[in-house]
């Protein structure tokens, strides 16, 4: 047996380092002797910025804590490969480090984005045929990865946006006087995340009036009306919109607004956000209390409230890329694939690495309602198992604990 | 034995239903006939608005989940009672509703400016010799009222930004290159629940770099050239800051942006955030990434992660108030009394409400740093204790399960 090497990529989620603990235990488990992280993904590798695991891991302790930590353990990168064709010094670099630590087989845990890097060294790896496997563990809270049901990390943040927005529904109602809260979701260009904000309705809440996904054209002037329609009723109103919502000439909303904030060193502007413009214009129009909540980055970093059907699924494919690699295997992108709908059950696959790296899939038309304005219960109904059962933090004096990340830098 | 009635006031907090429910069951468990409940406040009383509780609390699952749900049960109001003198209309009529209602005793949960009410109709109650008894009991996540050793609904608070700011800590550190963080926290005087976020510092995490509370005063140009001093060490920086500093003039931090959002019907200018306006000047001078980062007003609603000590001291001073009425005393405000800080042992005692009402207390110089930009140690033992033990969420289908609120809407 020899070596392995796994690495993380993209943003992170609430599960990412379940994943890494899946290839981990379950290589060790199979008889791996060292398991190499590389250190901000594919770039710390070329930079020769690698770890050995076992000096990290080294209890049941270590892998619980592990399990509970947001963000990337070993680090991220937002690097891509460049083209084989013009580049093949790069590829020669990886191939040689790759050699020099007796590796057989290579992990990388990302979105579409990352499995480019697998599609990449696996089609330079079958030119020069080199041993070495390549295989894609699949992450994102985005959820927008082709063939898989869904992706390990979009469970956990389903669950932290519906619960928050649970919360920010009962919050504002207390007042007697009419407030309209626009929650804005991550999702550039799917709404799979905006629409777990519908899990929100249920027995002991009234739900968010209206749910705007990018998947439809918006309508500023037609959602200021609905909201003149709505505050007819005087009570308080919530709405969640996706940070990617476009009106009909593409436009992001959020870059409808007359002023840009700053524009920083490298000449991008920085935009007000799509709920802040759209509370804006509701206050213009009606003069009443508006709220722009950005769930922003505690979307992906609350590890305090992981679903644990997620973490299981995260470590599960962890573990079938390392059992697809040590069977030989190689090219392949680990997918779940949904076996029953009531009772949920879904096992993992495997899908060659061609067909999901740079493939986005987004939330079916069929799933939206006509006006665009809801989602169907369809779509709850497809969410709904993947924010089931808890995993209870390490509390530890009054905070969940976590492991330190590899490269943190030193006590400020 | 007569009647009693109940309201909370103020903007809500994570166990502001623990202090509903101590008053209504020691009520209960003392005798009181009937537990009525003002909705919307003292408000809702002048508009005959109330609730008879014990058609809506009937079970020990209906308490505990009312411990457990955010925003008031009762909702709440922003008004003030006016003064006796030249307005008598308005404490006749209060007096005469409490009398037709049989009501000996009247509780108010909330703040500084809701014990004004308990304030006033104390005096006025006085003047006529009505053998009303007013009692306060004490509500913010602001931590700012006097004479208390703390406030509950504080540790809640205090509790989800130290656990929040450790996971954004996390999620900051996650790429190869600095980003800037600032997280901007509620409190418009008083630093308290920004001093919350020092607590995230520990075995397991740096730490932010600084902190920034409104008790001094703030030099926009000193902290740029600080961040730029932080960003020599290319690596990530996480900062909070309340939303309420300002510079030397006596202006909010928020109102030196050239940029006013938009102005409501009523002129209401809405400024841009503290965090936003800091975030950008760090991202024009060195061209950074940065990210603004409000915690909103999930800091006073999120249940799903109140501390057990808070709930269980609300529900506590919702019980003292009751044992004070019932003893004969009014004019008064339950107070909490650190008897010892290490084992943390705090009783629930009384103080005049002449004495709370309207007074805001801040956070103490000497628990400041010298250069306002970090709280020192004593600070950071005062706040531990009060985050501490957890209550577990009733999960129902992978969601916090809350009760409908009283007044609530009925389904859309």
């Amino acid at each position: 047996m020899k070596n392995i090497i796994v690495g993380q990529s993209g943003g992170p989620t609430a599960v990412i380092n379940s994943s890494l603990l899946g290839v981990f235990k379950t290589a060790k488990d199979r008889g791996a002797d060292t398991v190499y992280g590389m250190v901000h993904g594919i770039k710390g590798l070329l930079d020769g910025d690698i770890v050995d695991l076992s000096q990290r891991i080294k209890t049941e302790l270590d892998m619980d804590l592990l399990k509970r930590t947001p963000s990337s353990f070993l680090g991220s990168c937002r690097y891509k490969l460049p083209d084989i064709k013009g580049h093949e010094e790069t590829y020669e670099k990886i191939f040689k480090i790759l050699k020099e630590l007796d590796i057989c087989a290579f992990f990388y845990i990302g979105g579409n984005d990352s499995m480019d890097t697998i599609m990449r060294l696996t089609d330079y790896g079958n030119k020069i045929k080199s041993p070495v496997r390549f295989i894609g563990v699949p992450k994102t809270i985005d959820n927008d990865l082709a063939i898989t049901d869904h992706t390990p990390g979009f469970g956990s943040a389903a669950k932290y946006i519906a619960a928050t927005t649970k919360e920010i529904i009962r919050d504002g109602l207390v007042y007697d006087y009419p407030v309209v809260s626009v929650i804005e979701v991550m999702g550039r260009n799917a709404g799979w995340l905006t629409a777990a904000t519908a899990l929100a309705k249920g027995e002991d809440c009234e739900g968010v009036d209206e749910i705007y996904l990018p998947e439809r054209v918006f309508d500023v002037d037609k959602f200021v009306e609905r909201m003149g329609e709505r505050l007819k009723e005087n009570r308080s109103i919530v709405v969640a919109v996706s940070e990617g919502v476009k009106v009909a000439d593409g436009r992001y909303v959020c870059e409808l607004s007359d002023h840009v904030d700053y524009v920083d060193a490298f000449g991008h502007k920085q935009l007000a956000g799509t709920a802040r413009f759209l509370a804006g214009k509701v206050a213009e129009k009606y003069g009443v209390k508006t709220r722009a909540i950005e769930l922003s980055s505690l979307q992906r970093c609350a590890a305090h409230i992981q679903a644990r059907i997620d973490v299981t699924e995260a470590f599960n494919c962890g573990g079938a890329a390392v059992k697809a690699a040590f069977e030989g295997k190689t090219g392949l992108v680990i997918t779940l694939n949904r076996i029953s709908d009531d009772p949920y059950m879904c096992i993992a696959e495997e899908a060659d690495v061609h067909k999901i790296a740079n493939v986005e899939k987004k939330v079916p038309s069929e799933w939206i309602t006509e006006d665009g304005t809801y989602v169907k219960s369809e779509l709850v109904h497809y969410i709904m198992p993947l924010i089931q059962a808890e995993i209870t933090p390490l509390w530890v004096n009054g905070l969940p604990r976590h492991v330190r990340l590899h490269y943190a830098p030193k006590d400020r």
